[in-house]
């Protein structure tokens, strides 16, 4: 067991019907003026948007508006939001919506609260000492955002895919409604899934110390993961998958599973942001493409874990048959696994990976993870 | 899945040293006062008493100090830990030991901020809204105490044992060193195994509603606790596997698992509570006296659960089988599995079940256990 610190203070309110109590929520919070941030036109057709403000004028919480943010999103809307809340004094950021909106809204509260460019965060040439609270309603469960202080924005021209993370931006309070989550397509469906296990297993694969409970953890997560997807993408109006879905996902990415493991990294987040900064593919389909890949080019560094996983999540035996296992599984739940299934032509590698060695240099990763051994890992995708 | 709010807001430092950062957590909480809490000589033989005082003393923090707290603590002595509180104005309150310990300065720091009698929370006649911060330096792994709002009190003339629980006693922040924890003996290994084991195999046998991840959960945190228990019998000095056994019973009963079931209760820490009241039994020992007796008792109201229990724990399949193979590992480990084994006449079953009864009425647990469910469970054992 290696040291740690686990620290997680957000309150997560689960459960049908807690959205409407998102302004008593900020209101006993003693906030009074938040910025509503939300994505595109999906939660105005829900009435989502307006049971939202519904919600804050019932508990007294005026509000500011800052809509449109795209997936992906880009460091200029958090310009915008940064911009707005200092204008209008608002006291917290609201983010209804997505992962995407979460990341956006937790670039905004660190950026009102700094003087100088807020992507000096993102490049690690400023380190966050304050930000303004941050609340959210989730309409999707992928990301884990509604319980962590990570924050993953697009700057706009270098089209660099950079992040934060910081404690200070863990939301105050996360409302999980299941069945607002109920909407999402199939496709959009299986990329969560992957994105959820992708937050488990590389830290599962890559730490220098495992101890038997994390990988029962990470064993637990992805083996519930795949099981209420295949029910989900039968029967998506399966509340009690969907809310397992979700507080799987939550899990996934809450600072629970790394603790007492070390040395852990994200190499497939890291190449697949090269893919999805690039190509501005969903950032699941993206990661079901690196990870079998990435797999069977890491396998040889850790053949006991690898084999652990084939054992435990599969029931097999040897460390290439959990490797295609997991493989076919993206695919049978209709998540691509080659950058053809990307539509990304091979002859790209060459400029996805520099702009992936990019991250790794900004991640401390470039040592393990050199510009031609990203090549290689892209070959095999 | 079930609506629920999840909550934790202790932080946690884990690993070697970190007791010698106490001071310093504390001052960093703007803190400069605390009641320092302590049980029996361990303490100060281990050296952790001088290092407790030297950390105060180096970050400016100034103490009163409490010791004697008794296994089983009592209510006399957190009568006693209030009184020195308001007489001394501490503003926090620190415990360095076990479960007792934690127990004790949770109940001092609600009585302080309360103008009645504080066993007034433990029979539910007041309802606790103000609590003194607290901090703990864990000396034993089994009660989770470190990351809850839990405190079980014994009355010194009527021999209740009742309990309060309030995220406002969370601790601010935990210490856990599994250096510290080192010295156990292994009976009392045995019965922290037993302890933490049924934190979790309560609910999963009792809730209404089970999800898939909650009772991998759950199966993951006995599996683990299991090998590491065995793993500390042979080699006491086994760093890791001591970090990991500490960790595990931290996340058996800080809230996650039960997150999403419903109708969960603990029927069995009813029954042993009444055990260690009267007769002053080590709370595991008594415990795996009752789970064997109780599950066989209760197994028809739940076989499907019974039978995965079996399947997934100890890859059996019948329901009786996984009892059997619990009761068995219990006796492997050297904890009690007969009234007999601790030295209880099954004479006195009635006066025991009596004693039950009365905290099944204040847990609301009457209902499903009836007095003579109780002998009928005890008769069993």
């Amino acid at each position: 067991m290696k040291d740690f610190s686990y620290y997680n203070p957000t309150k997560i309110e689960f459960g049908r019907g807690k959205e409407k109590e998102i302004g008593r929520y900020i209101q006993e919070a003693g906030i009074t003026k938040v910025l509503f941030v939300y994505g595109m036109n999906s939660i105005k057709k829900s009435g989502l948007y307006d049971e939202t403000i519904i919600s804050l004028k019932k508990y007294g919480v005026a509000y500011e508006e800052l809509g449109n943010v795209v997936s992906n999103p880009l460091l200029s809307r958090v310009n915008d939001g940064i911009k707005l809340s200092r204008e209008t004094q608002v006291q917290a950021i609201l983010g209804v919506g997505g992962g995407s909106v979460a990341d956006t809204i937790k670039a905004i509260a660190v950026g009102v609260k700094y003087e100088g460019d807020v992507w000096d965060f993102f490049t690690h040439k400023a380190v966050i000492k304050e930000a303004l609270p941050v609340f959210t309603v989730m309409t999707l469960a992928a990301t884990a955002s509604e319980m962590n202080g990570n924050s993953v924005i697009t700057h706009d021209e270098t089209k660099e895919k950079f992040s934060i993370a910081s404690v200070l931006v863990n939301p105050v309070i996360s409302v999980i409604n299941p069945e607002l989550m109920a909407s999402v397509t199939k496709d959009y469906l299986a990329y969560s899934a992957v994105d959820a296990i992708a937050h488990v297993i590389e830290v599962y694969f890559t730490a220098s110390y495992h101890s038997d409970f994390n990988s029962r953890l990470v064993e637990s997560i992805i083996k519930s993961m795949m099981s209420t997807t295949e029910i989900l993408l039968k029967n998506p109006s399966d509340y009690n998958a969907r809310g397992e879905f979700a507080w799987i996902a939550t899990q996934a990415l809450n600072g629970l599973t790394p603790s007492g493991t070390e040395g852990g990294s994200f190499p497939n987040h890291m190449i697949e942001h090269a893919l999805s900064a690039l190509y501005n593919v969903p950032h699941g389909a993206g990661l079901s493409v690196v990870i079998p890949a990435w797999m069977k080019w890491y396998k040889y560094k850790n053949i006991p874990q690898f084999e652990r996983f084939a054992k435990e999540v599969f029931g097999l035996k040897k460390a290439d048959e959990g490797i295609y296992a997991l493989e076919a599984w993206f695919k049978k739940i209709g998540s691509p696994v080659t950058l053809e299934g990307l539509n990304i032509p091979k002859n790209d590698i060459p400029a996805i990976a520099k702009n992936a060695y990019v991250i790794a240099k900004t991640w401390g990763y470039d040592k393990e993870n050199s510009l031609e051994d990203i090549i290689e890992v892209l070959q095999k995708a």
